[in-house]
């Protein structure tokens, strides 16, 4: 059975009540929520859901309504970047389907969802139109409040729907492998030092392929908020590496992790491997993975 | 379907043609054969295989049979303590039995191998007879060459077999949960040091529970050889942290990890989520354990 994962991004972070009618809407019987989060500094959530692609897309529609009705952009303020109230649709093949049956996916919904909501949406990720809309941080720059004034430039014309953006903003969806939000608080409430290293780290300006990264102000701490676009290309040892590294040459520390969503199992594998200084390889040495390849079972084990 | 693991160690590390020999006398259609690797400066192989009850105790017995043949404890040295060509036969249950079912299995195979091959069998771990053989370097002490002497003393009668001791020294058999057998080398060839890290980090003498340390030298360099008898009592991520101070205090590094067999995935996740600086939770943010959980598939996801 095809299953596809959907986790989109809201800009509301701080009304319980909306964040919880956002959930409601994504509940069905044929849609599994596996986690949900939410953050009053970037004024943000995240949801992750799975089912069958028809059912999946249903639920994101729902979920999109509420938050198309919720949000008014016009009062919002977050230090996460953001331009629209459903921000960002990501559509993630994970069994029995393809990339492109996703990026077709991702194509129906972004033209319904602009027609139905009568709101501009940019295609981004394997599902771009445009080879400088592939990363969504070149359709975000300049945010919401740029782009109200700057989308009848034809550079901002979006994929689908009107030239022109109302309360709810505009939104992005596409298609992607998996990725993993983890973010590092600093032991400083030195934005600039966050920033420092983001910049260091991130892929645009020389750093680590396959990463993104934002310095930003949380909860009174500098924070380290980043997407591993594809774990394959950069590890997590080698991003923990340069981490540790970035933030001592600048006399600060990492002091805690966050993981917004969920982590593909073999990737937290590998940084368990790393972090027992032991080779990172396909065949891990893992009891369940061995015992689930010969038997075709794969629960975790459950000793007494 | 219950499901049994075996986890023999044998006093062969150096002779490849005897080490596979005791593999294919492992392998058969309803026994699987999970790892196996062997050490030289140990001279010693551990093999890891899974099946049900019956063919996992028919397999170990017709490995030991290889073993006890072929190995001849008058000729053995190597670094690492035993008492026998067959050293340690540890039973852990894996799914759909009781430890209690794998202590009664073990005795039935102590009890059955002393008699065909005329050794002495002693029980250890959750099957020990006696509160003094729970732990098995207590069997061990002092090794074979003692235990040729000490035997006919009443403390070091065995459970099974004779009071004497022939070419292929003595079995121990047990049951018992998961274990991991992880090793450390430092960056030094001064095996005191070694020995002062694991003196400090076994729960003998005041360390961390539930680990067994030993100081060796192993190819030229400082080896910490652990077992973590129970890692949900010391998680890998608090014995990682010790190792590393014990260490750094005697001006020594950790160079490298080295895995004997096979690691639990909830181990690896505990090392992982520590890695990453996140807090260790039961019920771990990973993708395919959340799909796993309400899909009944627990397979890898397979991404593009």
């Amino acid at each position: 059975m095809a299953l596809l994962e959907c986790v989109p991004n809201f800009s509301e972070g701080r009304r319980t009540e909306v964040i919880e009618a956002i959930a409601a809407a994504i509940t069905a019987e044929d849609v599994c929520l596996l986690d949900y989060s939410a953050d009053p500094d970037h004024n943000r959530s995240v949801f992750t859901f799975i089912g069958a692609p028809n059912p999946v897309s249903e639920a994101m529609f729902r979920a999109a309504a509420v938050a198309i009705r919720e949000i008014d952009m016009t009062a919002h303020s977050g230090v996460h970047p953001r331009i629209g109230a459903v921000d960002v649709v990501p559509f993630v093949p994970l069994r029995d389907m393809s990339m492109s049956d996703s990026v077709e996916l991702a194509w129906d919904f972004g033209a319904r969802a602009a027609q139905a909501f009568n709101i501009p949406v940019y295609a981004y990720g394997y599902a771009a139109l445009r080879s400088d809309r592939e990363n969504l941080a070149n359709i975000r720059r300049g945010e919401y409040e740029y782009l109200r004034e700057a989308i009848t430039n034809p550079q901002k014309q979006p994929d689908w729907g009107p030239p022109h953006i109302g309360s709810a903003g505009a939104m992005m969806v596409g298609a992607r492998g998996p990725l993993i939000a983890y973010n590092v608080y600093l032991n400083t409430d030195d934005v600039k030092i966050a920033k420092a290293i983001a910049a260091a780290v991130r892929e645009v300006g020389g750093g680590l392929k396959a990463v993104r990264a934002l310095g930003l102000l949380v909860g009174g701490r500098a924070q380290v908020s980043m997407n591993i676009v594809d774990f394959r290309v950069t590890p997590l040892s080698v991003l923990m590496q340069r981490l540790e590294h970035e933030a001592s040459i600048r006399g600060a520390k990492l002091h805690e992790g966050e993981l917004i969503g969920l982590v593909p199992q073999t990737a937290l594998n590998g940084a368990g491997l790393s972090f027992l200084q032991l080779p990172e390889t396909d065949r891990a040495p893992i009891l369940e993975a061995r015992v689930g390849a010969m038997t075709g079972d794969y629960r975790e084990i459950l000793f007494q």
